[in-house]
């Protein structure tokens, strides 16, 4: 176990009907909120309406922000840090899924960064030095950005999807409502559920540390469960239990604890899918899904050890005389679940060919360098990659 | 999955050499801290000359409160507090296992206590409303109190163990280092798993949600890890890799992680086994031990499912056809660590019998009600479980 640093000051209030705390949570922190949403599902499900009641009765004033897309934009971004400048608000609400979160992050730190613009940040170019509170209201379980400092968000005009993160974004507060999800689509659930899982499993696969017994308990016990958890969900959507361990879960599964001793690591399949979906604009777990049979297979040659555990505890594979053939009955477990759900198993899935491997890794490569990651991810490895998941 | 709040605001710094930061994490926070230290191990170990030595340096100055026993003394907490009025003190710091910590934690919340004393927050009939702030580096893995806002405290006079807690008591940081456990005896190494196993059990058993996939993962793996990890330290004491997993896992195991969701619940064994070492003056470790098994055989009338989740998934048990045989031959594995690494697997191994019976219980009972579960847990059926552990 490497060292590590582990601090993580979100509180949670966990459950069904929870959502109605929002106007107390907030009451006597902030007077005036941007309530930052996605393009109307908060209103079509009663989200919207319940939070509105909630920071009304409470007398928390707020403004709204509305249509923030997945793969959010910068430009929404910026809108949204006009009007809590020009409305001097001292929090930011997300009511939404990670788009919507990872968006009111990016507003809460642009809002109070006088000199420099928030993209800045993402260029590694500007510090994230304050603040504005963020309290976040998933109605997703996939991004994990309720419980941590991360934030993506894609520039239209250079068409780059980037990553930053701050200790000063983890949200204040979260509530984590199952029933906000219970009209989640079966696609949506599924790509929230490879999302989840693959978070946990970057850190599990890339960690250098050799001897994590404690983190790969976690890890591997929290991706059977979202595994199942999201099967759950999909057969049953209005499951509080399917759902509740989809949200907790998903949550976990990037709020640090896992990743925590595991030694600096990267995450290459977000790194690559980013590019996916900057140049494609399909759903990042989508991508995520058509990526992940490749790069293991891809891995396997670096690290065999990583895959034979996974394919042993988490897909339940007997581990056979050939440590390739163990190797290679997880990826095909995997990829059964992958299928089992319905989601791309290969780029081929997407309608993505081999033409396009050039151009996602070129725009992967900008991420790469920011990251830190271009000697371990140059443009031929993540070339590489891509030939193993066309 | 139950409603749940989870905030735990702790800081930890892990790693090897670690505790040489420690003047550096007090620096611009406390100018004075009382360093808490138990019966002369950390002096002989060289851990006080680190922190000595770190606290010189960063210019933090310290006051000294040594001898705290295993079953930590009030008459104790209150020289503690004592010291810290007089010299006003601004923050304690914990140097020890989890009496150490524990008595810190009561000196910081008495010390600011001004119109009761102190052993009215045990008895229920005083609230903690703020506390100086408490730093723990600790020298056993076993308590998980470097995490949490318990505290567990002996009142010599009227000879009862009591525990209390309160969010305020959260160590602001924590720096877990596994280098100062390497000299830790047998013994103690066995009763801090033992402990740590326990912390993770009483949620696991006892939370009445009838659907908790996500905590069950993480108990699981952690109690896996944990047993693993006791009998590596026993086999192997100055491992760095078995110390580190035993010290992360043991702080896990009762950070709220694992009992967040389950429900509300108790700590049966907790709370028979303090009335035991309240009496017997024996290690809390041990005495837990010596309950376990027939606790288990207790409660396997009451929730014969959770008995066989955790004789599968735990123990490594095959599910038999007849579901008695299958948790029998979990609670034999279970004795069977616990004979492994040494320690008592029942009353009689403690030299305690039949006759002590009436007085335990009597003794448990103060707590059982100030805890509001003499209900569940009254004299007959604390009577009985002794019963099941003789």
């Amino acid at each position: 176990m490497e060292k590590f640093e582990f601090y993580n000051p979100t509180k949670i209030i966990f459950g069904g009907g929870e959502v109605t705390k929002i106007g107390d949570v907030l009451k006597g922190t902030v007077e005036t909120v941007l309530l930052v949403m996605g393009s109307g599902s908060a209103r079509h499900t009663g989200a919207f309406q319940k939070v509105k009641d909630s920071l009304e009765s409470s007398g928390v004033r707020f403004e709204i922000l509305e249509g923030v897309k997945s793969n959010p934009l910068l430009s929404k971004v910026r809108e949204g840090i006009k009007i809590a400048r020009e409305k001097k608000l001292d929090g930011v609400l997300a009511l939404g899924g990670g788009s919507v979160m990872d968006s009111a992050k990016a507003i809460a730190a642009g809002a109070v960064m006088d000199d420099r613009d928030i993209w800045d940040a993402f260029l590694g170019k500007a510090e994230i030095k304050s603040a504005l509170p963020v309290f976040t209201i998933p109605t997703l379980a996939a991004s994990g950005s309720e419980m941590n400092g991360y934030m993506v968000i894609t520039d239209e005009q250079s068409g780059h999807k980037l990553a930053t993160a701050s200790i000063l974004l983890y949200p204040k507060v979260s509530i984590l409502d199952p029933e906000l999800t219970y009209s989640v689509s079966k696609d949506y659930t599924a790509y929230g559920g490879v999302d989840a899982v693959c978070h946990l499993m970057e850190p599990y696969f890339n960690g250098p540390a050799p001897f994590t017994p404690v983190q790969d308990a976690l890890a591997e016990g929290l991706m059977r469960t979202i595994m199942e958890a999201t099967e759950g969900c999909i057969s049953d959507p209005t499951s509080y239990e399917h759902r509740g361990a989809m949200m907790w879960g998903a949550t976990l599964a990037l709020n640090g604890l896992t990743k925590a001793g595991v030694g600096d690591h990267h995450f290459p399949v977000h790194l690559i899918e980013h590019a996916v979906s900057a140049i494609y604009n399909v759903p990042h777990g989508a991508g995520l899904a058509a990526l992940l049979p490749g790069w293991m297979r891809y891995f396997s040659q670096k690290r065999p050890e990583r895959l034979i555990k996974f394919s042993t505890n988490v897909m339940g594979v007997e581990e056979q005389a050939d440590s390739m053939a163990t190797i290679e009955m997880g990826i095909e477990a995997f990829s059964a679940w992958l299928k089992s759900i319905d989601v791309p198993i290969c780029l081929g899935d997407l309608n993505i060919g081999e033409d396009a491997i050039d151009a996602i890794a070129e725009n992967a490569l900008v991420q790469s360098k920011i990251w830190g990651m271009e000697k371990v991810y140059d443009r031929d490895t993540i070339r590489e990659v891509l030939s193993f998941a066309l």
